[in-house]
């Protein structure tokens, strides 16, 4: 595979640190991949974007922050307003309609979904939004396998709570590969 | 304040990444320092020992991982057999007597806390062993205001669980300044 290098912004409490983690387990534990995953707090972070960064890598990872990411999701507009610069060119900006006007082109592909509308309707729970978002970006970009995340979720996720991260998965999974 | 490398080993479920978030944001939101939180798994990871790794500073942090940590836990033998070695001359190594057995001399000051014992004998709750982990770090250096911690738990956690985590909180602050 190639290095994957991604940035998944929004604001506290969207749970982008929770997937961040839950994805770069998934790459280790049940991929053979190595994985970093990084919070870097700063300045800007008194109220301001939460962003949190993943590199995967069938190689050794040396450097673990990403400065221009394959990958960069914005689950809000200031998180949108911040970071749509740092995309690398011909990398892939998800964004949520509810929460994201999209306002500058970048040189990326923009992809809309709405995982948080969908999760509302079909779920009920916020709280795995964060999870559905990690679904539309494997759906997206076949980064590892859907099995894999599902270990990792029923090895960290309490009993009563699994199966509506599953089901948050699975329509995430299913938005991406749409469009995909 | 100088800078401070921290690192956080143990095995998964043990809650070192959690401790490290905390950690991180409390001092970016409440003491107005900079914080990099990172997790680096690779080929170790898979069955391995678990390692989060904390810098906090009062000026910008460039190069997010942590080579030479001042401040080491390792809360497995496996972690400590593993990161004992890395430790920064002068620096401090905190362990739990319930889980690792010293067996190599560091040029650090090796502190043993009973945590788990006293967390189980007054709380009973394993689970909030990470957080009197914590608290026993910032009791022997200082590093962040016991306050500022509380306000991070308060809004990260939810509030049937809050008290047992202050709780263990309390009890860390307080082994760690009693050998502080």
């Amino acid at each position: 595979m190639e290095r994957c290098r991604m940035v998944f912004s929004g604001s506290g409490g969207q749970g982008v640190i929770t997937a961040a983690i839950i994805l770069a387990e998934t790459a280790v534990l049940h991929e053979n991949l190595e994985a970093v995953q990084t919070q870097s707090y700063g300045a800007a972070a008194r109220g301001g974007a939460t962003r949190s960064d993943v590199i995967i890598s069938d190689t050794t990872i040396n450097f673990p922050k990403v400065i221009q990411p394959n990958v960069l999701v914005c689950l809000t507009q200031e998180a949108y307003t911040k970071f749509s610069a740092i995309i690398r060119p011909g990398g892939l900006l998800l964004t949520d309609p509810r929460f994201v006007t999209p306002q500058v082109k970048v040189d990326a592909r923009q992809v809309a979904l709405p995982m948080y509308e969908r999760v509302m309707e079909q779920i009920g729970k916020p709280i795995v939004f964060n999870i559905c978002m990690l679904g539309a970006v494997v759906g997206l970009t076949d980064l590892v396998r859907p099995q894999s995340l599902v270990k990792v979720l029923s090895e960290r996720i309490p009993s009563g709570f699994l199966e509506m991260n599953e089901q948050a998965l699975e329509l995430g999974l299913a938005m991406g590969r749409d469009v995909g």
